[in-house]
């Protein structure tokens, strides 16, 4: 996917709009996607206990508005997080103040989210103060969008951005949909929700309850399907906007344009999920664990999970070792019995570990093939029909050095 | 804990010897412990799916010797894991050798371990060609434990052992009860369930039910609450003989002599754990976390896991950075219903975060006070009576150098 977004990409009925306002050091660190006609809206959020003012606000918005939104704005550099009623006060007073700034919409249709460090009093008259200009400076260009996905970036080292588009509607009445998304992501990755944030738009016309159903389906095969580091963040949100501005004919029901939109969907969240490992903090190279035969579904969840979230295995993928038995050894601690003497293993396309014992191979072109920017390690437990895949990177010392001191 | 161990230390009728046969490139790699009377012995072992064929081998050693032993024999640089019945058969020659030269024992009275790579063929030939040499040489000098405490290392940078004495017996009849204990760590520690090799050997008599019990409390709040990666090994043990050759009572039901031995158990067993933490592959200092007011003991121990495996709590540690948000993160991510707003936390001594809210501290002396080489946080819930404590080590850029390369 390349880096320049053509204004082609946009869904139409989209503006995009980004500032510097001062909560990061340099740099842009606000950014605001606005529907110029109410959207059918989902979003997902962080299963942390600990939610952050933001995430509390938009919950409560979603609701209140029965999931029609006209905007989503985003601040970088402070998470609004562990900051009390003033963190909630200042989470409402931005999406009263675009609200206004948008002629007089309800505040509730605004959905707000924040990312960066944790504990420290947001300072949101900065922000207030930047939202009317933010709101008039925005545009439908694909440069605009770029902005955006940049204003979003806390340690992220590029921005990151994904679209798709789909035919709707019956013969010979078949118009152009559009989604387009961006996210940010880094550290604290780690599914079972939302894991980053992800702001999705769309010119589909589909009905709120079957855009949150499209989503969930998404999310769970795509952005809950990696892992940085195991962290999951306090503000973590997947959000989707759609308007309809395509013209093409609404989606009321789980039709084929339904699974068109839904597979188109899945692209996008897929391509921003591994956007997301790539860039995961120091990472040289993504991994897929794909797991097959597992006792069932839920276990090899359990089982490529505990082998992406290894340190271990990770670091070992670090130095491209073929070490298999820490793989086999993760799965061993997994919580899920099975018999170790059925189990095969692939390393980067080689057979390495064979029902549980070595298999004879060449540790020179192992690790070889193990530099590649793209390792995958298929595990066959030979136990059942159960099959996951799921997706993390390597651990580096680099990733140690950006989180010795990320609030110093 | 002074390095140099006292021949006045090791408990009546046990003698230690070691060797470099081969398994190794280089150094000690092979040794051995023998009790010189048959010895109550009591064993827990990994908890991983994946179990080594040494922890099979003795597993079955241990039942049919009906707790009975007389020698545990070690080698480092090779786990003997994933090799298959090959595996099996080298763990059980390994003890027929053993208990053959040791004047014509029974295999089953020799427990055997081993700790190093994962799934390489073990040279057992390596250890048989030793093994005679290895029992000749045995010694009850100080010296012949400490080299005891150097040949079962790995990736460990310094041996790791603790001895505590009680005084067993009514008024008048008192005798002096020897505890000395040795054991290798460094990575792969993982709580629940022994976590790396650990050796004890009392020269209380005291009946295997008994011994088992002290062994299990005793493991429960030490080897069981440290973790360095959250990752469990596949050989995973900790075994105690005792041989009563202190001429002391025996203990044969739960009284006050029961409690003082078990309470000395608990000071070796701490004092090993204390040390494998600090060892910890790459760590430069040892973080002791204790939650308190848990709605449970169970939950308590769940939330002070979560933050003791973070990366991102374990890498801020690593930079002596105050970041409470991610403490607070990870307790809010590890299954556990509970009001974030009502937490307190201490770092370092200082209150950092009151009722879910940063509380006014000097980063100065924060970051000062997080220098040290020991580094408690309190964990305040408010929410119940659980508690819990847990040791883990911070996470350097160290630690994956030492892991990325550990086979090659």
């Amino acid at each position: 996917m390349n880096a320049r977004v053509k204004s082609s990409d946009i869904p139409r009925g989209f503006s995009f709009s980004s500032a510097a306002c001062g909560i990061k050091k340099s740099g842009l660190d606000l950014a605001l996607i606005v529907s110029e006609t109410p959207a059918a809206a989902a979003a997902m959020f962080t299963t942390n206990r600990v939610q952050a003012a933001p995430v509390l606000v938009s919950q409560a918005h979603l609701k209140r508005s029965r999931s029609k939104l006209r905007a989503i704005i985003v601040n970088s550099g402070n998470a609004n997080c562990c900051t009390g009623s003033d963190g909630r006060a200042a989470s409402t007073a931005t999406t009263t103040e675009v609200a206004r700034e948008l002629a007089e919409l309800h505040p509730s249709q605004i959905l707000v989210c924040s990312t960066g460090v944790i504990g420290v009093p947001l300072r949101v008259e900065k922000i207030l103060k930047a939202v009317p200009a933010l709101v008039r400076a925005r545009s439908e260009k694909g440069e605009a969008f770029a902005q955006v996905t940049r204003a979003i970036m806390t340690t992220d080292t590029r921005p990151k951005w994904a679209a798709a588009k789909c035919r709707i509607g019956g013969p010979g009445k078949q118009k152009t949909v559009r989604i387009i998304g961006c996210c940010k992501g880094a550290g604290m990755i780690q599914p079972n929700m939302a894991t980053m944030l992800a702001f999705l738009a769309t010119d589909a016309a589909i009905s709120p309850a079957l855009i949150a159903r499209a989503l969930r389906g998404a999310v769970a095969k795509t952005f809950n399907a990696i892992t940085v580091d195991g962290d999951t963040s306090t503000n973590d949100t997947v959000a989707i906007l759609a308007n309809g501005a395509s013209g093409a004919r609404k989606i009321t029901r789980e039709d084929s344009d339904f699974k068109k939109f839904r597979a188109a969907l899945e692209v996008v969240c897929r391509a921003l999920a591994l956007k997301i490992v790539e860039d995961g903090e120091g990472a040289q190279r993504v991994i897929e664990i794909e797991v097959r035969g597992a006792p069932s579904e839920r276990a090899a969840d359990q089982v490529a999970r505990t082998i992406a979230n290894s340190p271990l295995v990770k670091t070992a993928l670090a130095g491209a070792d073929p070490n298999w038995g820490r793989i086999l050894a993760a799965a061993g601690r997994a919580g899920v019995a099975f018999d170790y003497e059925r189990v095969d293993i692939k390393l980067a396309g080689l057979l390495v570990c064979k029902r549980g014992r070595e298999h004879p191979f060449s540790e020179r072109i192992a690790h070889h093939k193990m530099l590649a920017k793209y390792v995958p390690i298929v595990v066959e437990m030979r136990s059942g029909k159960g099959r996951a895949t799921m997706w993390t990177c390597d651990f580096t010392g680099e990733y140690v050095t950006i989180n010795a001191s990320y609030r110093t």
